[in-house]
């Protein structure tokens, strides 16, 4: 359900890195998560060598400075200026989209109706800075869409739940999140939306009881 | 007054770049500022060869990658690795000291008792990694100290209105925060925490009247 952990398995995927992946139950941590990230005691990490790397963001930078990947590019450009643009959107969708979705999944009422205004909003800027390029930052699949594309999966959920019509409102984004599924390392890891919405319905009750 | 755009005028200091520096009314937002950074009218913006680059962590790592300095070693280690462990650290400064700040001063009564609780438990995680190292992150000054030390101005002001004893509680990081000051780089940039106090205080009125 995690899309931080999602953005790490695409990262992984995209540089074809065999790993061995350890499912947590966040109700009950084990002892390994707790050694392994002490400070935020949260997921995704990646072990290497024996040694933690924490926040999925930081993660995916230290894959792609890691692991070359065999027929894929970097998965951030090396020019300075078009690195400083990819950290920058992979930056927005942490503060906004990702943000803005629990927001919308904390508030009810005139406060979710504004929460719910302001994640379409965020969502058009993205729809802009994509305009006719087929990836976020350019010509390639990157940062910046790895960073996002595990939130499409609560597109489904919004509009089921809340009436949202990201797809009528974002028709670019709608045809970006296509684009990127037709890519192996993203189709194996998002879940179905359908059984994503069962599990996002699951979290929601359990929080309104 | 603000701690973001000191971080870029360290590394720029540290760097030796020689730029033009355009104070910014925040209550007037001037038309270059919403020109540059049109998606969060918000400083530091550095403005290279004529293209923004915003997000103050994000300027820091451009400036990094771009400049060499004459007798200063990179900000960020080329080790993948401890990159990540420097990024880990000013991504927490963010989080943690940056975010717990604000909190203290956004809340009253149980809340802000609470908040000051927490604010001085992420001091002591900071307190704790650099146990004797003379820099957060190892040997030489760097990424994460740049995120952290224009935050150490807020200590001053913390003491003074809620009396909170950082420097007692945290000894490690008072003497790091004196080390950091021996810098030209820190020093130049640093308000006098007197006059930092002033412009806090002005705040902290304008915002309750």
């Amino acid at each position: 359900m995690s899309a931080y952990c999602m953005r790490v398995r695409i990262a992984l995927a995209e540089k074809g890195v065999q790993y061995e992946y350890k499912q947590e139950d966040l109700d009950h941590k084990s002892p390994l998560l707790l050694q392994m990230n002490p400070v935020h005691k949260k997921i995704p990490v990646l072990i290497h060598h024996g040694k933690p790397i924490c926040e999925s963001n930081i993660i995916v930078q230290y894959i792609d400075e890691t692991w070359h990947g065999v027929n894929s590019l970097p998965l951030l450009p090396s020019d300075p200026y078009l690195r400083a643009q990819a950290r920058f959107w992979a930056d927005f969708v942490d503060k906004k989209i990702y943000e803005g979705g629990r927001k919308i999944r904390a508030t009810t009422g005139e406060d979710q109706e504004v929460a719910k205004k302001e994640y379409i909003e965020s969502l058009k800027v993205l729809e802009v800075q994509l305009g006719e390029k087929p990836y976020l930052t350019g010509e390639s699949f990157g940062f910046a869409d790895i960073a996002l594309i595990p939130l499409s999966n609560w597109f489904y959920s919004l509009n089921k739940i809340w009436n949202m019509k990201i797809e009528e409102e974002c028709p670019k984004l709608a045809a970006w999140v296509k684009r990127c599924m037709e890519r192996e390392s993203v189709s194996n890891t998002l879940p179905d939306p359908h059984k994503f919405h069962d599990g996002f319905m699951e979290k929601l009750n359990k929080k309104s009881h």
